[in-house]
């Protein structure tokens, strides 16, 4: 096991009627900005019930951040905050609005020539202006860490930032909301936390025991609970287990002591820049051919993983290493999901030379867990994923 | 699943040498009281370290803290941090250290008529003196949870105590500490973690999914390594995790939404306090009776536990749920642990009416997580463990 620091200090308010105690957790005297997405909360009544929980409270709103939250309306969002002196930040939504509030909160307090530069520089916000979310769409896991990624429409970019002052103070977690997601949104969440899970374990062993068996857990319900999800959103039992697995896939906890990945991640956030394709189905796209392309370097974790969660249980240590990657395509394809590039445009061509040609400029040369994953590996994988 | 709340602030510090990285943590220009235990810190090298770490620390100290922390040696730590204005406690120990720090971090603000009104009338303490601690024996959990338990000889009792304030500011948790514990307290260690999880998770099922897999990842972990840790407390890979199971099984996760039982613990301390049996030990002799006594209520889990943990996936849920019970019972005495209240005294006649009489007196008839066992049937648990 590596050494680690851990710290979460975000308050989980979690569970049935729980959007009514939003008031609690608000600073006294506060002047709170309520952001949110394009307004589906308006029609599923998540807004009436924050505004009501918020009578008594000073709040300014700003909607329509976008899926993949966009530098340029979050700079009209910035400008609120300034000339309303806001001290307070509530993002009612699912990862993209708290992600952006998560760069408001940086950008609010950053004192650089421009906010831009959190992101290209990559600033580690200290101490962000304090903020809350109320989840509405179970998936990202941002509820519950101090990570964000915003896209640029203009240069078509993806950038990561956070920093230990970007947890959030708090969140509620309502599984509830998921009654009025659209399925497609459901399948890309079960997806999206899937696939963070595999980031932080498909690796290689590290003797982490207890590590390796969380993650699993969260693979094991994630599996369990995605039919009844998928079929019945009305089905409590399996919507907070959704919900809470979405939450511990991201929240800091299984990646303690271990190596992880995440190039997986790295690929599929072009896919989004450059074809707008949903963030959770370009890590569906990518991950079969990178397990494939690393299947030397990763083929001991997917035998394991094959042992415990698929309960695969014949055959070598490689034959049980390759059903669990067709395992894995397979139960994101049972979600609906589709996992080839050419699945989600004809256009698909040269995008592997594209995605490699973005990484040399970047500096990207280095991927994975054992930093070895180069350009032209990508341009491999990102073409087996065509 | 149950509604919760979750926060757990603590600062984990976790590997190899980490114990240098102490002076970090030490806010600027405190007055520290380091506390610590009977003194083995300074055969093993760890008071060394810590010394060393905090050279340019204003340190005083105050050691004796015994195990069980008793309140009468507090009350005179007590009065070291009034006398010496300490602004900051160091916990160097296991977990009767970190309780006692604790308790002193409540007592140091109170403002009550006498610190004892903090155990006899559940004072729960929003914010304490600010304290951090180095654990040198993975057992109890402390060191990530904001309850503590202190023992007061006199009245032979032993109280909880707790409140959101009593988290640790930080915890440094090197698992090399645990090459110098004797083998005895290595395995109480074990013991205590695992029950632990057990008083969190054999109890009924509530459609917890995610919650009853991490608790089992702990017991399947802590069996794994057990053999490991008695044998070669070198082994890293072992020490590693068996000391970040410790942690997590009493950090408040595996707890949340789920109903608790924890009436081995509350049987357990009266053996403490009426022999001075170890605390581990004590849950070992309870646990097995406890559970048979309600194995009706029980059993399902018992038989989820069997299947998952133990591997027994033969007969009807009666014969899992029971063979479970065997095995837990096995698994201790593999650890040198005795299960039988009659192998720690002669003196055992009268105990269980003496038990059931002080639950009777504390008000105390409505124990387990269906408040329904009375003191009557603790009577029966424990005779049923002599």
């Amino acid at each position: 096991m590596n050494n680690f620091e851990f710290k979460n200090p975000t308050k989980i308010i979690f569970g049935k009627d729980t959007i009514e105690k939003v008031n609690q957790e608000i600073p006294e005297n506060a002047k709170v900005l309520l952001l949110y997405g394009g307004g589906s909360i308006k029609k599923n009544g998540i807004y009436e019930q924050v505004k009501t929980a918020l009578a008594d409270v000073d709040v300014t709103e700003f909607g329509g951040i976008p899926a993949n939250p966009e530098y340029a309306t979050l700079i009209k969002a910035l400008k609120v905050i300034k000339d309303e002196k806001i001290t307070f930040l509530l993002a009612v939504g699912g990862g993209s609005v708290i992600d952006g509030t998560k760069f408001l909160s940086a950008a609010a307090v950053y004192d650089g020539d421009t906010p831009w530069d959190i992101l290209t520089e990559n600033v580690r916000t200290e101490k962000g202006m304090p903020f809350g979310t109320v989840l509405t769409l179970p998936a990202t896991g941002s509820e519950m860490n101090s990570g964000a990624v915003i896209t640029r429409a203009e240069t078509k970019e993806k950038l990561a930032m956070g920093g230990p002052g970007l947890f959030p103070e708090f969140s509620i977690l309502d599984p509830q909301v998921i009654t009025s997601i659209p399925k497609r949104q459901l399948a890309n969440g079960l997806t999206d936390a899937f696939t963070h899970v595999l980031e932080q374990y498909m690796t290689y062993p590290i003797g982490a025991l207890l590590q390796d068996r969380f993650a699993e857990s969260i693979l094991q319900t994630l599996i369990e609970v995605a039919p009844t999800v998928l079929k019945d959103p009305t089905d409590y039992k399996a919507a907070s287990n959704f919900m809470w697995s979405c939450t511990m896939a991201l929240n800091g906890l299984i990646q303690k002591g271990v190596p992880t990945d995440w190039a997986v991640h790295a690929m599929g956030h072009e896919l989004t820049a450059l074809f707008g394709i949903d963030h959770a189905r370009t890590l569906a796209v990518i991950a079969p051919s990178h397990y494939k392309f690393n299947f030397e370097s990763k083929k001991e974790k997917l035998a394991q993983y094959a042992e415990r969660v698929w309960k695969i249980t014949e055959g070598s240590t490689d034959d049980k290493a390759y059903e669990a990657i067709v395992k894995t395509e397979a139960f994101f394809r049972e979600l609906g999901i589709d996992t080839k590039l050419s699945e989600y445009t004809k256009d698909y061509e040269g995008t592997a030379e594209k995605i490699s040609e973005r990484f040399i400029n970047r500096g990207w040369t280095k991927l994975g867990e054992h930093k070895s994953l180069t350009p032209e590996n990508v341009e491999k994988i990102v073409k087996m994923a065509y």
